[in-house]
């Protein structure tokens, strides 16, 4: 009787059956380095039919099935446990742009896009493609449906979630639904969809898409202006969401420290305004009518801003490389604190209105508890969304302080963010490293009610065995 | 020992547990009266923790549950079945609206609130909640959101689900399961929230709910055109959603026969277009900026229509009240058909690319099939989404016309609808009307995964049980 890994290569050919470590090592170990797995083998199959061959030979073998697109992700759920005896399903070659659907503005396509080829495509046929975030350049679009991705256009066209028409799945039977439908409405039945997209490949395995396009907006214009608080932030936000409304496309907030890391690290990056204020807010409008009728609605709005003493300062990108330059000191503070070394990322969404005392509160309790600490707050504030990082105190060793205190960090974050009504995960997910602290955020009902689904679904519990939930 | 009447009655009190033929009688049959049923008793709980009681009480004595709202569904989701065993459990009492959040634009509320009561609470602190639909005055939040209701701002809101960001829900073991949360983004485990928003009560019953508000318009302009064909019109919605973009708000079709029998019913809707055109379109934009920039906006899009020979005529609303008439003209179509008599509707969804083949093809066959029937199809257009209604031949007996050919019509346009990649059910649901076709229009995956879903979360089957799907 043949062994699995001849099995797999009957189904996929050996080239695309990965035994080697060398081979294997590029996808075992998470983008941010926090953790390595082993595997069986690296499975890279070329259709829904091998995917749908491969996890009927698991499911027959009792071999857990790691599912992996851009493995870009950033809470370990792409990468597999240290049994090595999980495979990793790769799916970077079904990269297949089938289609798209001008009239019914829908793309349809295979998981394995990248992200930037599924913009650019769209955007040479006048559409925009809204998904944009940090890691568009290698993450794939099942990753995407996976993990439900954010990033910086959630406030105008919302989550991938918001953004999915249709799905194919291979189920943990390996059957294959084809829901593959490019409707605005659809009530026939239970929401299958939407239950296998945020649920990091552990209720199925996506394989294909259809996701919806927008008219490509015709001009943007981008500003920084200065505000003292958060709670001004908040009224300035509610002013741009009451005069521009679908027009507001972008309103990421930076603090004092975020921006002092970046410039540190990339004195480039210093921030136009002046005076070095507490929060920095990072504004875009894009339009389909016209660069005069923007930039007016723009100006108006601001100037509106300035007299409610909303505002102390702005300055507005005078060209689209300016522009670029504000989205860019937005974009490095995440590698700032990549070269300033370890540290703590809470990846937390607020609702506004509690969002002003969420932070004052918790950056009082952190300076009291861990003095020193330097608290890198920015993030897509238009949706409530911080990523409240905590740096160790100058001078000190970041791994020995994480050591020392993570979990005391941790625990207070997310004691607060419970205070405040709020969210353990925005956008980042759960995979493995948030599986322990999941159970008491979602409660004992919401609780079981996963553990019933991911019984239902997937009894023998091969399909990404302990990440999400554990049974 | 006590029999469940007297049990109900200790929960809730006597005088909310209707167990007299004429008490119960306004619960038993739905809104189209084509369902009738029978119940051992109406129970009107006024919380949650009520319902949690009743759905324990019920679970213990194997009683089944129909969870009703305004009873004003088109599917029979809400009617009880002829047993007389099962129990309608009617959420009316519990209409409190709880909190509207400015800075967050959130609207916290009870599940039997009466949608248009929300909408004026919204609108009187100057916030828009978008959902409309004709049964607006007396259908129930709790039953929008358990149909994922679509109505006519479905293009540029979504579908009550997508309004949605938290719920409140009593499982079928009568636990609470609070999700009650105001966030734009929670990517914390799997989304319970849309396995139960369209389940119709199969799921789990939705006591209370979290949606969202946008900032009210400050003028709105609705103008009617007059297309030649159907690939004109959606040449003319591309149009619009490229230069108007999310400023459109309402993009209705309805056909020449569709408007003969409004005006025969009520000859004071009369099309002001000229010339009975094959085709009206009424088209509103919805503008937070000026009266005057949204004026021009649609006198340019339309002249860029006429110019591009998409429409041969077209009147501009030129006050509210004329507005308003024009959808009135929209509206008054179900009631016209009302007034003619039985007829057989068909609410489907077409992807845009392929909505002028279906009717043509649909047309065609239907008229060569049925001689003298009439083609009463009219919808939201924006959404594909048609009520592809057939009357008659004018003289015929409808009883007698549709018990010969109902099967027969449904066949041919859902065997259009499956040709044409389309959904059975657009918006209106599932319910009793459409459980036996939804099993050949999902496919055996689909159906086999809704099953084990519902079997999953209700295993004794009290909660509505033949409603969407049958285990």
């Amino acid at each position: 009787m043949q062994g699995p890994i001849e099995q797999f290569s009957a189904i996929l050919g050996k080239q695309y059956v990965l035994i080697e470590d060398q081979d294997k090592a590029p996808y075992l170990t998470d983008w941010r380095k926090r953790f390595t797995g082993k595997a069986l083998a690296v499975l890279l199959p070329k259709s829904t039919e091998e995917v749908a061959s491969i996890v009927k030979l698991c499911s027959a073998n009792n071999i857990g099935i790691v599912p992996q697109g851009g493995h870009t992700g950033f809470c370990g759920g792409a990468t597999p446990d240290n049994s090595g005896k999980q495979v990793i399903l790769n799916l970077k070659r079904m990269n297949q742009i089938y289609e798209i659907d001008s009239a019914n503005q829908t793309i349809t396509l295979e998981a394995g896009c990248i992200l930037q080829a599924v913009q650019e495509k769209a955007a040479a046929q006048d559409f925009l493609f809204p998904l944009s975030l940090g890691a568009e350049g290698s993450c794939m679009i099942g990753g995407n449906l996976a993990t439900n991705a954010g990033g910086t256009n959630v406030l105008r066209y919302g989550n991938t979630r918001d953004l999915c028409l249709g799905l194919e799945v291979v189920t943990a039977q390996g059957e294959i639904w084809n829901g593959m439908k490019g409707l605005r409405k659809d009530n026939t039945g239970y929401d299958l969809r939407d239950l296998f997209i945020g649920s990091e490949g552990t209720l199925g395995i996506i394989t294909a898409a259809v996701m919806k396009l927008y008219p490509l907006p015709s001009s943007q214009w981008t500003t920084l202006v200065a505000t003292d608080n958060i709670a001004s932030t908040i009224a300035l936000l509610n002013l741009f969401q009451k005069r521009a409304t679908a027009l507001l496309t972008g309103f990421e907030m930076m603090t004092q420290e975020s921006l002092a890391l970046n410039e540190k690290h990339f004195p480039q990056m210093a921030n136009p305004l002046k005076g070095n204020p507490p929060y920095t807010v990072l504004i875009e409008l894009s339009d389909h009518e016209s660069e005069e009728h923007v930039r007016k609605l723009l100006e108006r709005i601001l100037e509106e801003a300035f007299e409610a003493k909303l505002i102390s300062d702005a300055v507005i990108a005078s060209n689209l490389s300016q522009a670029n330059a504000f989205w860019h000191m937005r974009e490095h503070i995440t590698l700032a604190q990549a070269e300033e070394g370890a540290n703590l990322k809470h990846d937390i969404t607020i609702p506004l209105s509690f969002l002003d005392r969420f932070i004052r509160e918790t950056d009082a309790l952190m300076r009291q508890q861990f003095p020193g600490i330097r608290i890198i707050n920015f993030g897509h504030l238009g949706d409530g969304n911080l990523h409240y990082n905590i740096a160790p105190p100058l001078g000190s060793d970041p791994k020995a302080f994480n050591l020392a205190h993570e979990k005391a960090i941790h625990d207070l974050v997310y004691g607060q963010v419970e205070r405040c009504q709020g969210s353990i995960s925005a956008e980042h997910g759960v995979g493995q490293l948030k599986l322990d602290d999941l159970r008491a955020h979602k409660g004992e009902v919401a609780h079981e009610l996963m553990k019933t689904l991911k019984r239902a679904l997937d009894p023998q519990n091969i399909l990404n065995p302990r990440k999400v939930v554990s049974i």
